[in-house]
């Protein structure tokens, strides 16, 4: 519909630089709600972070996708904006995964994951990226973030996200990495096994202690915690009316977060926690349908009513 | 400690009029955490709403208890500056109660619940509560609740709460009793088996049709969320460094609440919402410590001290 029209992704970015690089990956996914069941959707998690970023920001993707990749998703990619120079395309199939959510819809088992071109995946940065002020590294292994991070000249601000099984397997580059990065995302149990501390302040004042500015910890549907030496700031999730799909959620959270970021192009406290609201506004608007099908559709003026309504929400005194 | 200190219960509110009723359960808990065990602690609804109240206005406690019930508890109630008129003793044991927590020190099980006292309990107010403008009906059931609600005089705002037992099993005159109120408040999963809507929105939108101005729908750890016809209020719990014991936390903040609403003798919408702020804060010290211990100790400076500090939490944008 009303693509075309949108402020930034297409009419104001296109041909800009670059502001933000996101790496992640590219997937296709097979995912059963109790409601209905959708095959070999576009997903992944640069594939949502770059669609939530595009809203504000000229960003380019990182990722690799295989020979069976299909075009229109590509069209898809090119419709927001996004800049493709840094997607590699390999021989071999693209990475797969497939899931069913419980009734509750946040509850997920994951049925099968194929890793297929991404397990040979080493992320390369075009020339133009290596200077773009903004980078965020999606949740890949700390080697690859470490290299992608190698790759670019003196970034502004460097937000990293991390999982479990880095934390579990890759302990020490993931720990150089925390070193070097501005903030670092990861879910509340994650923050506990990294730091060995059960309470979040304490497991928080660790983790900014070995570097970063700012520590986000996410709680999926009931929002997120952002810490920094400013305090703590207690986001709450918009409430999204009708959740069809949850899948990629985090991560147009964070592209949201780091596109608005990236368009202020400062990471002042203040620009922070704003910039987190407006991932969070994206979020809740992508979890309304499968893949991108509702950022797809989403045009900006939608992203500022909600952004005002969500603010009026969290006003403690109208 | 400074219990003679604390500026609203002891000193300035002993000799006020009732500004504030409760009617709810008073209880003796065993209580089972993965750290530790205690018994015969101080507990019921109507302890920790009282006791959360207390700060902030002269509060009427309506219960009954047994034969066994300790003095030292009385005096407690009497060092918050709690109102013990509508207290009534009985022949017979206090309603107890013994319950174990999980590792989460979030869910919990009930090990055994023996009514005693409490199931021929017909609450009572003394003549001078029935003027009291403020009414907190705890989790009591709805006919009873009514019953307290046609012996008071045209009070100015009442809040009732009410759980899925009621929901279940008295219907009809819990329909009468919303019909009537306020503000009522239950969880989230009590709102959806009370309305049918699946979507909390939806929920709440129906429960305001049925009368009252607001609707606050819990949810636990993750804080509240507040409907009236001005919007939604999302109020996320204060994060509390170390949970020892969450029982009562809801109580404490509906009393917490309730109090700081009478002291401020108003319910306007930004009275409202600032007044879940201290709810929030009161119960964020309650869990802190076994029974009233924490709030037995805490004084009103640093209930001033954790909302100025949740405030900031709160603020998308310093």
């Amino acid at each position: 519909m009303c693509l075309k029209e949108r402020l930034y992704a297409v009419t104001d970015h296109k041909h800009e630089e670059i502001k933000l690089v996101v790496v992640g990956s590219v997937g296709l996914d097979d995912i059963e709600t109790p409601f209905t069941k959708r095959e070999r959707l576009l997903g992944g998690s640069v594939s949502y972070a770059c669609a939530g970023a595009s809203f504000f920001a000229r960003t380019g993707m990182v990722g690799i996708v295989g020979e069976d990749f299909p075009e229109d998703y590509l069209a898809l990619y090119r419709h927001f904006g996004i800049d493709l120079d840094g997607l590699q395309r390999a021989a071999g199939k693209t990475f797969a995964w497939s899931g069913v959510y419980d009734a509750d819809m946040i509850n997920r088992r994951t049925l099968s994951t194929a890793l297929n071109v991404f397990a040979d995946f080493t992320p390369e940065l075009p020339d133009p990226y290596r200077d773009a002020p903004f980078l965020l590294l999606g949740n890949i292994s700390p080697e690859l973030q470490l290299h992608v991070l190698n790759e670019a000249r003196d970034p502004r601000f460097v937000t990293a996200d991390t999982m479990d099984l880095w934390i579990e397997t890759a302990r020490e580059p993931l720990m150089e990495l925390i070193g070097r990065i501005d903030m670092l995302t990861l879910n509340d149990s994650e923050a506990r096994l990294l730091t060995g501390e059960y309470h979040l302040k304490k497991a928080a004042a660790k983790m900014l202690e070995w570097g970063p500015s700012f520590v986000v910890i996410k709680k999926g549907e009931h929002g997120a915690m952002l810490f920094s030496r400013m305090g703590v700031f207690l986001l709450p999730a918009y409430p999204v009316e009708e959740v069809v799909d949850p899948t990629g959620a985090g991560d147009t959270f964070a592209g949201g977060f780091m596109g608005h970021l990236a368009s202020a192009n400062e990471a002042s406290e203040t620009v922070v926690r704003e910039s987190l609201l407006y991932g969070s506004v994206i979020a809740s608007y992508g979890v309304e349908a499968f893949s991108l099908d509702r950022l797809q559709a989403l045009h900006i003026d939608q992203v500022w009513d909600r952004y005002g309504e969500f603010r009026s929400m969290l006003h403690p005194g109208v």
